[in-house]
């Protein structure tokens, strides 16, 4: 969360999910940490849609940075979620019960920066990049500031580090989001990102996701470069 | 942390290890909530004795418990650590670059909670008890009561939840959890446990973990039920 320039020689680990958040964020951490610097890391955690790892590794590869996989297979075997489960449909729907969407993996995030985190003590990398958002604000409680706040403090407590994770799109508009895309020269990359809840490509357009995603880029003024490929 | 006494239909969960800490925060657990509103997950990460889970299994049955495994494929993944590859030696030698056992898991126990409290969550669980203690300190400094303070603020902003961390070996020498074990009953189940780090049974005797367990007995000026039994 720290707002001061890093040093040359510091490293970053950007949690990248193939969407167009963490991409921005990818690009993000290129920009003010250098591209030698910079690398990514991605989880199969048994979501529903395997090219969101396809879309991280080739991502990685036009950003000229690498980009590791971790397996997860905990959250499956927790059950009971909309992105892991094939048998639960993606609505968006809230649960009655929770007062969360039905596509809520309790903790997800949590456990990736925890993960991330892991692997970046193991390195030397101190600094962590995740594309949450709290403004957009989707009812995921693990993405917001005061969570991310606290894990930070967490894993500075749990392994004795001094990591800083940094969420740039924590307080941006889906519309702010776009336009630092633009800034930072990452709209080439947004082309190959995917975001469809329903695993389309084309994007389906229908869904949560590629709605949110498409009113960002008509609140910018532009168009989508996933769309302009297709 | 709380010290307080739950009201009786508030339900536990407990990390269960299979080992000798583990077992005595079920009877702890136990002994506060009622056998009926507890019960215990372990998880399956690779450790090398996987005889501990076995361990597991056997103590909640002989407790009338229920107990859960989850997988958790990501260490090994992430590599490196004596407790999961088995080509590094445990001596409980202190690494010269990060000052921690070489047993260390960068963030094994954050994990663990954090998959404890998804778990615990989907079922309405609002207290998890961890077996973790500072007092005879191993190095591990996410065992450390600042670090479980933390996690338990993460936890419940992350999922928006009221979860309580009970960590009741926290500030007991070895010597008061074996007596604590002798006042809450649990003694017959210790001589289930499993505490060698080099996997023996009967126990080696000479590994740190066998030698701690020992002094804790000693100390208390008690016999070790699981060296009775052999």
């Amino acid at each position: 969360m720290a707002k001061d320039l890093a040093a040359n020689d510091e490293m970053a680990l950007v949690v990248l999910s193939g969407g167009q958040d963490s991409t921005t964020c990818l690009y993000w951490a290129i920009d003010r940490f250098g591209t030698a610097n910079v690398s990514t890391i991605s989880f199969d955690y048994g979501q529903r849609h395997i090219i969101e790892l396809e879309c991280a590794a080739r991502i990685a590869e036009h950003a000229s940075v690498s980009n590791a996989c971790l397996p997860i297979n905990t959250f499956a075997a927790l059950g009971g979620d909309a992105l892991t489960d094939s048998d639960i449909a993606v609505d968006n729907s809230i649960s009655a019960e929770s007062g969360l969407p039905n596509t809520f993996v309790p903790g997800r995030n949590l456990v990736f920066l925890t993960f991330a985190a892991a692997y970046a003590y193991q390195r030397g990398i101190d600094h962590l990049v995740t594309g949450v958002a709290q403004t957009d604000y989707s009812g995921y409680p693990d993405c917001r500031e005061d969570t991310i706040r606290s894990l930070q403090q967490t894993l500075r407590a749990g392994m004795e580090s001094t990591v800083v994770i940094h969420a740039p799109l924590m307080h941006l508009s889906k519309k702010e989001t776009v336009e630092l895309a633009l800034q930072l020269g990452a709209l080439p990359a947004l082309a190959l990102t995917h975001t469809c809840y329903n695993g389309a490509r084309p994007p389906c357009g229908e869904c949560p996701a590629c709605e949110l995603r498409a009113k960002g880029f008509a609140e910018a003024g532009l168009e989508d470069p996933l769309l302009q490929t297709k």
